[in-house]
Order: structure tokens, then sequence, then C-alpha cells
């Protein structure tokens, strides 16, 4: 019954975070080092290094060190993998939605509210 | 710079434990009271009464009291947001990846193992 996926919880867990949440939209615009990371931000380095390290822990992200230089780039399939787990969810209960529909549809006058009403309970 | 949205923190926290998960999934079904979402659980009614306030407060579910019965469902708008945000973000870096094929491609000769090489840096 549980929905039990550790990785599910580490992903929307690092989503929830705002300063995480800018760091992947920079990375949506391609690969970038900690340091470009950091640049935009108040926060310290160390601060920044901890979010690319819950980022990477989830599997949003992946991080690659060269040199001295480690560079972040967004990992697709750990993105797809939450929006998959919103879509499917939400594709469910518009099926519901479509099957009260017709019900309400066929077996009684046509009464928009009515429907409206039993949809909003 | 930040992605500013205490939201959207609520929603990607909310979604990240499995509990929490499971009885939205639940809800996707169709509405629900509190008691029965607690039933396939082996968690205190009052463990789930928390789940529930936390799911609630980051706009996931709605809640109604009618008598002694709190009613649960779905809240359509706040899953559907969390859903834009991390499909919006694909979508941008899937059309950089196609502006790097067409580049690759139309500058140099073709060659698909240094396309995937660029893509994969």
């Amino acid at each position: 019954m549980l929905d039990q996926s550790p990785q599910l919880d580490r992903i929307f867990q690092a989503l929830s975070d705002p300063t995480r949440r800018a760091v992947l939209d920079r990375l949506t615009q391609g690969p970038a080092s900690v340091s470009e990371l950091a640049a935009p931000f108040d926060s310290t380095l160390a601060a920044i290094v901890q979010h690319v390290q819950v980022l990477e822990a989830s599997g949003l992200i992946a991080t690659e060190k060269i040199g001295r230089t480690r560079t972040c780039r967004v990992s697709a399939d750990a993105v797809a993998r939450a929006e998959r787990w919103l879509s499917e969810r939400r594709a469910r209960w518009e099926a519901r939605f479509d099957r009260l529909g017709a019900l309400l549809e066929g077996g009684a006058p046509p009464n928009k509210k009515a429907a409206k009403r039993k949809r909003m309970s």
C-alpha cells in the first residue's frame, strides 16, 4: 500500500528547496561548474556545495570532477521519473471524472451544475 | 535568481514522504474520509491526520468536515503546478539538445559518437 521509493523521496525532497530548484533551473541551460552555479547567490560556496550534494544524491543531477573543477549537469531520467509520477496520478483522476461525467450524462437528464457539484464533492 | 515559491516548497516537501504519496494516490480514485485513508496503514490515526494536514497545507488536497467526518479530495491545481514546473524544465533542456544536434549536424561532418560525447559532457 505504501508508495515506497527512496529515490522519489529524495527527488521530491531535493525539489522542495528554492535554491536547489534555481540550481536545477540553471543547469537546464547547460552544464556548469559549482563556482558558476554559486555566482548568482548570496549563499557561501559551501552552502551551494551542500545543495549540489543533495541534488546529486537524489539523481536529479550528475557531477564529474576533472582536475580541480566539478562540472554539474541535469540527469534527465530522475526529472522524468518525478514528472511521470505526477502525470500518472493526474491521468487517473481525469479518467475518473470522465467516467463520472458519462454516468451523469447517461443516467440522468443533462444538468451541468449537478455534474459540477458531484465533481467538487 | 531564486525560484521563490513557498507553495512549490510545500508541494514537493509533501510529496517526499511515501505515506503521503500513498494517501494522494488513494485519493485519485475518489474522495475519502480520514479513517478510510488510515485503514490500509499500520500508522496511528493521529499520524495519518498529520500527513493529511501537511498535504492540505501544500494545497495538494482539500478537506471538508461535515458532522464528525472529514472528507479529503485531490486538488488538481497543485498537482498540475508541480507537474508543469518539471515539464517546463524538461522541455527547456530538450530544446537545448535539439539546438546542439542541429549545430553538430550543420557545422561538422556527421559523427554520431562526437554528438553523443558532447551531449554527455
